[in-house]
Parts: structure tokens; sequence; C-alpha cells
């Protein structure tokens, strides 16, 4: 182990900054990143826009300006370096989502979710039994995500299989890949998780897993030769898979429970604030840093140690410590966020790129459109389908999800982000240069695909939910500061979705109501066992709500964002 | 300016981690700086020990495991970057400084120690008038530590001018201006800041501009040829001085100001309190990389944007921004300095080093034996004429600072730290080699007396106040939860400094009244008018205490560490 260790010595040597080139970028920069705070603040009230634009827009203006002023040789001041996404940007982002998202309706959805999943392959497998490469869809077991991954796959899939392609498989698995991460961070700017929270725990907590899943599969697919696919390759492929999901899950939990051992056992509070913010951030990152050692999915594993951390550790620190994770936690994810944007603006310039796409501009031109077209027809795919499934579990008309609403939820979830932007210059490039016609064409379309969706679904977002939700009898809330912000218009949607559990013996049952039962009931089942499990043994262990003397309270509860 | 970007590029590039290697120490080291937090807080209860040393030790330990395991070829797992330090680690570290001193305790101090060094300068520059050298002097108006740097530097000086070595004029410099820092880091683990703030501050507040001076001078020695001394070198010298050490500040408080300025104005915290988190860390690292850009002080720059944004910025942002900033700031100084104790032990025992020493094992003991010495004979020079001048002010007996106290004070100021470690690396290595001897045997040395310093000064601390003040009558206070830690020991110590203000038309005046008048009313002046500047025109203008609708507090309300 040790004797290795030398090699980092040259690496962390280059990461000087002394010369003062590096120090005029690091300054533009950085404040760049206060101008698109302060903008960002600014255009609050204009619901047009978001964050991410004022980012993205902000990167193209500078790009342009370093364009004209170096003579058109560069567009950006830093080049874009994978590593530096993967190991400072994206944990933090990740982890956060998980820290904030509200556990209860997150796990609920997933067992659900789990549950449309299995039925789907069963039905599928059934259908196309005597095709081997159903084996492809065993996945879609886990997530929602899955039906559109691999609906743009399966698409892709059969149009190369059919003009006898085979060897594209893994280039377009890859792609399949890319696309599935849906930009949660533009959900978060849509819906509001007090108001709405099953179809925020929807929409968000499918775009997080969304973006942990991508990169295990995208993972999964760059170990494997999937030229020539068989059925021992799939099932292999398949059995990678869940093992990257569970061992990386698994990391994750036991990070965070360890977490939550030692700053109860010890109650390092007692002594120290700093120390326990100081402990629960190290952790985090550890837990993130061993995946990759093990060659698991750090995504996956820094999620769920949010999760594990925020129903356990956070209860078991000082009220200060409380404060100050929520708070700190969600500005470092918004700086990583903001970060990326700025990039992907300065770097949509980049001549070198385009020179090969200028040859061929059709090409170019078609590639982004077909995807742009496929991750329409993707999310279409599962969204309408998933919709006409929970409604059929709705007792009354009116907790149903109106065809209005769920073109809000398909509209939400399309724009693409940093992940795809940060896969694709994974897969093709190295080391940080293009050097292949087909790797160029593919960057560019990415970012084509991820700034029109950005700009074009994101800026009509608002005034779409506007035209099809048009607000109803003004709700004041205490919770939103400006009552014509259109969080408080999306109140109606699924806002009594939870009290049907409660009532689950219930009275005025609709036409399936024996379908209902079949969907509601096993989810009902599974979280009274773990909350059974959870008081008896995880709790007085672990500590969490109520197992520690501290005032009750939860990270999740929202502050203005 | 855009011209130099591109080699931006390269550099960013290496900043990869990809490769196992990296990660495997990566890992490693975030597993040692948990390990390091833990430990840090079971030796809590044993207030022999503090974190420093801790970390220290651990850190030696890895480095005998790393040697053995490497077969006595490497010692460490990163190796020191200059950059890494100046960059990442030393900004918050100074940041946090700045942001959590008392204001009022640390500027009454701050005054009176420019009195004494104008009194003192003015002094020595008549008696040694006829000896240009003393132009050397003229720094010693702007604080305290100048006595301590310029009390090892003349001393040094004095005996090479005598041995008629001139050339090594600007070496001897530069290791008075590296040995003049003190660590702050265990002055806070001995002192308490609300029992006993003058002292607190005298010490802190000393380690704090201290560290700064350091580097300023240290910066200015180094842009200068001092190897031939004349009139208009030195007066050059001198006036590169000011210029960088008030530029430096000037770029601080303008930073401070216009972060308080848009937070106010936007009212940023409306809308969102990560914004204004961000916002408050981007402009105080964008503070500090200007300074570096256009070649001033960052640390200065740094410190006092951490006084200017505690004053007015904090004022201005929401509750839950307050607790996270407050706590933040704290976890990432905390952070920063045990990566460097951590870094420093195992670096310790690199063999590269001590290669050219083991041939002269004689010279290095002689030179460290004479670096501790000069420290302890500079601190002693200023810390006992100072308590005597402090004392000649003091109304009554019991108000005085006793010769025990003045042996704590003298002690807590002799460790040396990472700031240290830093210049000298700085100073006396080209890109982590050390290839000369006399080199190697300064770094040897440097590491030594820190090493020494913070081992033996550090761990007798605690046993010396214990046996100099004993604890008096058992005060028990609301603040310290543990009453037997030697924070409460202190008490007695200046406690009713601050009352000598108010009561100035005073009745008991001891012997020299006159010169007590003469030390304190300027002081009481100075502070009144700008009170006065301060609630007319900036308050009304920048926000602050009770000037913006919240609750009143202060970042330095101090919370248990």
């Amino acid at each position: 182990m040790a004797f290795q260790l030398g090699s980092v010595a040259t690496k962390l040597e280059m990461l000087s900054t002394s010369d003062h080139s590096s120090i005029v970028s690091m300054n533009m920069f950085v404040a760049l990143l206060c101008a698109c705070i302060v903008i960002g603040h600014l255009l609050e009230e204009n619901r047009w826009m978001n964050e991410s634009i004022t980012a993205l827009l902000i990167g193209l203006c500078t790009g342009v300006v370093i364009l004209l002023a170096s003579g058109g040789k560069s567009s950006h001041l830093l080049v874009f370096s994978e590593d530096l996404f993967f190991i400072y940007l994206l944990p933090p982002i990740i982890f956060n989502a998980g820290f904030q998202v509200k556990k209860k309706q997150f796990f609920r959805n997933f067992i659900t979710i789990i549950l449309f999943g299995a039925v789907g392959t069963l039905i599928s497998c059934a259908v196309s039994r005597k095709s081997l490469k159903s084996w492809i869809l065993v996945p879609w077991i886990l997530e929602i995500i899955w039906v559109s991954t691999l609906l743009l796959v399966s698409v892709s899939f059969f149009i190369l299989v059919s003009l006898g392609s085979d060897r594209f498989c893994s280039v377009i698995l890859a792609i399949g890949a890319i696309f599935a991460a849906t930009d949660s961070v533009c959900t978060l700017q849509v819906l509001n998780q007090d108001k709405t929270p099953l179809l925020y725990s929807l929409v968000f907590g499918e775009g997080v897993v969304n973006d942990a899943t991508s990169v295990v599969l995208f993972n999964a697919i760059q170990s494997f030769d999937l030229s020539s696919i068989n059925p021992s390759i799939a099932l292999h492929f398949a059995g990678n898979f869940f093992y990257l999901f569970l061992a990386s899950t698994l990391l994750g939990v036991v990070a965070g429970l360890l977490s939550a051992y030692i700053i109860k056992k010890l109650y390092i509070g007692r002594h120290s604030t700093d120390r326990e913010v100081a402990l629960m951030m190290l952790m985090a990152y550890l837990s993130y840093m061993l995946a990759e050692l093990f060659y698991l999915s750090g995504i996956l594993t820094v999620f769920f140690c949010g999760i594990v951390m925020s129903h356990y550790t956070w209860h078991n620190v000082t009220e200060s410590s409380r404060v100050t994770t929520k708070h700190a936690f969600a500005t470092l994810s918004f700086v990583a966020e903001i970060f990326i944007f700025l990039y992907v603006g300065m770097d949509a310039l980049d001549i070198e790129k385009w020179r090969f796409v200028s040859d061929s501009p059709g090409t170019s031109v078609a590639v982004s459109s077909i995807l742009i077209g496929l991750v329409m027809v993707g999310r279409a795919a599962f969204v309408f389908p998933l919709s006409f499934l929970s409604n059929l579990s709705k007792k009354s008309a009116n907790e149903r999800i109106c065809f209005k609403q769920q073109v809000v939820i398909w509209w939400a979830g399309l724009m693409r982000g940093a992940v795809s932007i940060a896969l694709a210059y994974n897969k093709f490039t190295s080391s940080g240069h293009t050097q292949l016609r087909g790797n160029a064409i593919m960057i560019t379309s990415t970012i084509t695909v991820v700034l029109f969706s950005t700009m074009v679904f994101g800026l009509l977002t608002q005034p779409l939910i506007r035209f099809l939700l048009p607000a109803p009898k003004q709700s004041t809330s205490a919770l939103s500061s400006d009552p014509n912000t259109p969080k408080s218009v999306v109140v109606p949607l699924l806002e009594h979705q939870q009290d049907s559990e409660t009532e689950l013996g219930g009275q005025d049952i609709p036409l399936p109501a024996s379908f209902r039962l079949l969907l509601t009931t096993p989810t009902h089942t599974v979280h009274r066992y773990w909350r059974k499990f959870d008081d008896s043994f995880m709790r007085p262990m672990f500590g969490g709500r109520g197992f520690v003397p501290f005032v009750p309270g939860s990270p999740t509860e929202r502050s203005p964002r």
C-alpha cells in the first residue's frame, strides 16, 4: 500500500498555483461565482430564470470575451478535469441531496417504484422470452429511471441491431446512461417539498437516484465489452451492477451509522461544536473516497451516507451543529453546482471541439436532435404509464394526477445537467482533449443537449406551469415569503396523498380496489416493520430523533432557498 | 490577461487523482484526520495534551509506519506544497482568526501597542543614532511582535556583523521573520477570552497579527538584497513594508465593507440563506486572491476582511446564516490546522533532509539550540518590559500582572507552529527538494524547533499554570462546562482591566499617574471618535449590530471549543 505513495508526490507538486497567470484565472473564476450569486438573487423575482441558466449565460459571455481577447485560441479559464468534478464537486452535491431529502416520502416512493419495476420486468420478460437481449432489461427492477434509460438504450439498440452494427453497443449503452441523468437542481426550483410532498419526492428523488444510477450503470458498461452480447455476459453485467449497487449502498450506510455511533457514544459536542461538524464532513468524504478505493460507486455511497446521517447523526449533535451542517452542506452543494454550470457555459465555446463539427454540421445537428427527441420520448414513456397506475390506487377524483399535472412532471425532468457533461467527458475525451472526430461530435452534441434543455425547457417551465396549473384560491403560507412565486401554485397536486395510508381500512373504494391494495399494502407493511426495527434496535443504538437529550427537529425543514 | 490563461490548463490537469495510489493516500489522510479529531476529543479531559500535539504524534507514528513499509524510502503521504498551504490551508485559519477575535479588546490593545512601539522606536533611534543600522528598527512602530522579531534579528545581526559576515544578513533576517510567528492555536487552549479579555487579546491578538506580520516581513525581506545595507536601501525596505501593510489592510477592509453593503442593500437572506453564506465565503477568499494578484499580503488582507465581516456583514445576515458562518469558518480553520500538524509530523521523518544532517549532527543540534534560545530570549525581552509598563498604569495592586502571570504570558507564546514551517519551506527549498546542505540544516532545525516547542512547551503549559497560578475560590461559570479545566484557573488575571477606562476620572491614583494617563487617554479618545464615526456614518451605510432588523449578538460569543 505505502509502496505506491511516492507517485502522489509529483501529482501534488503540480497543484502549484504560484505562477501569476493561474492566480489571475482563479481570481476571475471566484469573481464570476460571486457575480452569479448576486445576479441569481436579483433574478429570483423573475421566475423565468434560475441559477443554472444565469451561470450558463455568464459562462457563455465570459467565454466570448476570452475568445476575443485570446484571438480565437481559447475560451476557458480552466480545463475541465473530470477528476476535479468527481473528486471535489460532485460529492458535496450528492451528499447534500441525500442529507436534505425527505426520507419518509423518498422511501415510500422507493418501494412503490421497486414494485412497479418488478411487475414491469416480469411483463417484459414474458413478452420477449425468445429474445435473450431482454436480459438487459433486468436492472429495470431497481428504479423508475431505468425505464427511461432502457427505453433510450433499447430504442438505439434495436435501431443499431437492425443496421447490423453490433460493435457500437457499448457506446450506445453509454449514451443511454449519460442522458438518463436528470438535472435535480432545476426540479428544486419548480416544486415545493412541503406542499406537494409526493410530487416533489417523485421528481427530485428520481433525479438524485437517477444521477447515482447513471454513474453506476455507466461504470458497469465501461468495464464490459458488450460488442457481442450473449446470455452469460448479460448475466455477468447484471450481477456486476447489483454488486456495485448493493455494496456501495452498504458502505454508505455503515459510514453513516459509524459517525452516528461515534458522536453519540463519545458525546463529542460536550467539548466542541467544531469537532462534530468536522467529523461529519470528513466521515462523509471518507465514505466517498473509500468507495472509489474499492472501485464502487462513490455517488451512491455518499448519497446513502447523507440519508443515514440526517436520520441518526444529525440528531446526536448540538443545536448549533445542526444549523451549521444543514446550511453549510447546502452552501457547498450550491457553490459546486454554480461552478459546474459556469464552467459548462465557458467550455461550450471551446474551439478545438467545434472544429471537427464544422466539417459536417448536418451530422452534429442530427445527433443532437435525435438525442433530445429520445430524452423526451424516454421520459414520456414512464411518466404517463406510472401516473396512470398511481391514479388507479387513488380513492377520490381530486387526488388523482390529472393530465396537465402529468405534463408538468414530464417537463420538469427533461433538463440535463452537469452529470451528463461529466460522464460525456469521461467517456469521450482522453486527458482533456478530443482527438477523434466521432468523440468530438458526441461531446458537442452533449453540450448542445444540455444547453438547449436547460435554456429552452428551463426557461419555459414557469410559463408552462402558469398556463397549465393556474393559481387556485390564493393559499397563503408562512413558509413562502412571496405568495406570487409558483411554488404556491402547485399546491393542489397530491397534497393529501400521505393521508391515504392512514385511512387504509377505507370506505369509498373506487373501481380497481384490489389493485390499489396490492400497491399500498406492501409499502405500508414494510414501512411499519422498519419503524418497529428502528425504534427498538437502531435508535437506542445510534441515536436519532427523541433518543438524544436535545430539542427534536429535522434537517429537512425547508428554509427559504 | 486572458492570453496567459492557457498555461493553467496543464496545471489543473495535473490535479488529476484518478490513479489508484493517490486515492489510497487521500483515504489514509482523511482517515488520519478523523482519528486526530476523535483522539483529540478523548484527550480533552487530559489537559496536558492538545490537538496540535495529538496531530503531531499521530503524524510521527504514521511516518514511522510508512518509513518501515516503504523500506526507508519515504515517510509521507503527500509532498508538502507551499502553495497548498498558502492557497488552501492558511486563508481559512487567518480569516477565522479575524472573524472570531474580540474586536474591542483587539483594537484597544492595538493602539496601546502602537504607542509602546513609537516610544520604543524613538528611544532606540536616539540611542543608536550614530549607527545607520538602527533604520531596521523603524517597523517597531507597528506592533508588539516587532520587538520580538527585531530582538531575534538584531541579536543575530550584531553577532554576524561582529564576525564580519555581512552577506548572511538576508538569511538572518528571514530566520528572524520565520521564528517570529507564534502558534496561536496553543494560545487558544490556554487562555479564556471571556474571563481574561485583555490577557487573551494580548497573547492571541499578538499571535495573529504576528503571523501576518511575519509573512509580510518575510516577503519584504525576500525581495530585497540586504547583503550591503545602506540608508537608502533600508529606507526603501521600510517604505515597501509600510506600503504592503497599509495596502493589504485597505484591500481587506474594502472587501469586507463591499460584502456588507451588497448583503444589506440587496437583502439576500430574503430568498436564500445559502446564498449569504456562499457570498461571505467567496468574498473573503476573493480578497485573499486579489491580494496575491497585486503582490500584497493575502494574510493581512483576509485577517482584516474577517474583522470587518464580523463587525458589519455578520449582523446583516439571517439568524441561521450567523450560526452557520460562525461554526463553519471555525470548523474549516480547525481542520486546516490539524491537517498542517499531521503533515508536519509525517514530514519530520523525511530521509532526504536528515541525510545531510547526519554528516554533521553537531551543527544541527547547535543551530536548533541557538534558535530555541533566541525564541525564549526574544519573547522575554518584550513580555517583561511591557508588563512592567502595563503595571505602571494600574491603580490597585491586585490589578497588576504579577511576576508569575508574566511567566505564563511569556510561556504561552513560546510555541512555534505551521506558519514557521511554511515560511521555512518557502525560503529553503526549491520545488519540494532540499539540495543544498545549508538549506537542509535550516529545514531540519526549523522542524526540530517546532516539534520541541510544541511538544515540550505545549505539554508543560498546563502543569506550569497549575503550579504558578493555583485555582482560587472555585469560580463556577455558565460558560465553562467543566470547572476543573485550567481555563477557569486564570480568572484573576486582568479581569477588571476594561473598567479602568470608564473610571478614568479616578480617585486613588498611584505613583506614575501622568504616565498612566498618557497611556490610557489617547486609546480612550481614539475609541470614542471611532464609535461616533461608526454610529453616525458607517453603521447606517453598512449595517451592523442594531442597524438591521434582527436580534443582536456577536460571532465572538464563545461556544465550547
